[in-house]
């Protein structure tokens, strides 16, 4: 969908870099997502082919981070873009090193699987708990993109919140892997792997975070990093007096 | 110590803000380190006053990170830079990106030692391990940002590789704990701090890895992450010539 807040420049193609910037960063997200959905698919259910796919694509990924790089560097140094398209460049300029992080962490689920040895499987409870809390990730990344796209900085921050419930799941696996290897010796191999999986995924929570505070950023002009949330919600209630 | 390769405007006071995005950037960066070696000393001699200090102290290192993106966002919003001066900016810009990193994972290493159980400690020949990879990551580290400083491709280069050994005490260690776990079920715990403190040692090398990359583009112009070795080794033959 496009988006009505970019543009109203006197040359249309300046109009059309800045809109294209915000595009392919969205075709990027698009792909990392898919990326995520596959590595989680492939953990849980145990399908190295498609885990070895998720490997290989990994290269796609980055390929459009050094493209979209170039795209912004070329505007900035051709440009000059001031105020809201500045913003908007560094605002996609910062998601994509996100981005392809999330894409780095898919990788690292689906060599999980990989590395895994063939006769240890997590127990069902494990899986689910694991592929309930990728799709509260995949969900939140999903509403951060969205936000950004939008450039909708009260959406951003709701969405920034949920950040909160990704680490309780996070603290919870960890500490049932815990308790699983401290029953079965068995068991610590493949819990090993489990915490490894949920640290990914709680990572990419931190990372959709981010690109709601990039968001929030693009939106009112303020570097919201490190704020508490109190002063986020400060920042966001201010400008919309 | 100032770099020389910075400045010639007309305008001294352009070339002051310019220089000064690098002195803050090594400012954050010296901060940044300082949190992390007195993280690893926190943890390995379980001093726990240290440990609580260096998570206090984390918020003067995001400080500096808010303090440079706001300052590299006037830079290029008033200069509107242009070649090796935009590049430096947007070096500056990724690059505290990292070193904010870097100091939450400092942060991690001194929360995994308030976190520890008051009677177990890993064995010393465990906390030796780390406290050795910690000072080759430490080097690392050092040597990415003198390459930075002195925008010196080459020296990146060099430094960049240094990861590889770095990757591999990380899976040396990681293994090592994996069996403690398993001849001794008491040693789990204590064990999966090692490997998470060895984990952030080994995200530390990557973002030193980062570092050097940015330190690449600085130099050379190009966009150098996801090269191989051979690539890499090429982009920075090809500009000596």
């Amino acid at each position: 969908m496009p988006n009505n807040k970019i543009g109203g420049h006197y040359s249309q193609a300046y109009d059309e870099e800045l809109q294209q910037a915000v595009e392919r960063l969205m075709q990027m997200a698009q792909l990392a997502q898919q990326q995520l959905t596959d590595a989680l698919t492939a953990f849980t259910s145990a399908d190295v082919a498609l885990a070895q796919q998720v490997k290989d694509f990994d290269r796609r990924v980055n390929n459009f981070e050094v493209d979209i790089d170039e795209h912004c560097l070329d505007i900035l140094a051709r440009r000059q873009p001031a105020a809201s398209d500045l913003r908007l460049v560094l605002a996609v300029l910062k998601s994509i090193n996100d981005v392809e992080r999330i894409g780095d962490l898919a990788k690292r689920i689906a060599k999980a699987l990989l590395k895994e040895e063939a006769d240890s499987r997590p127990a069902t409870s494990q899986l689910d708990a694991l592929a309930e809390m990728g799709q509260k990730v995949l969900q939140m990344l999903q509403r951060a993109l969205a936000a950004f796209e939008q450039i909708d900085a009260q959406a951003a921050l709701a969405v920034l919140r949920e950040d909160k419930a990704i680490d309780d799941d996070y603290a919870r696996i960890l500490q049932h892997s815990l308790s699983s290897m401290m029953d079965d010796a068995k068991q610590i191999s493949v819990s090993m792997q489990i915490s490894q999986v949920a640290k990914a995924l709680e990572r990419v929570g931190d990372h959709s975070r981010n690109i709601c505070e990039h968001a929030i950023f693009l939106s009112l002009g303020r570097n919201v990093s490190h704020l508490s949330d109190e002063e986020l919600q400060q920042v966001v209630d201010k400008k919309r007096r």
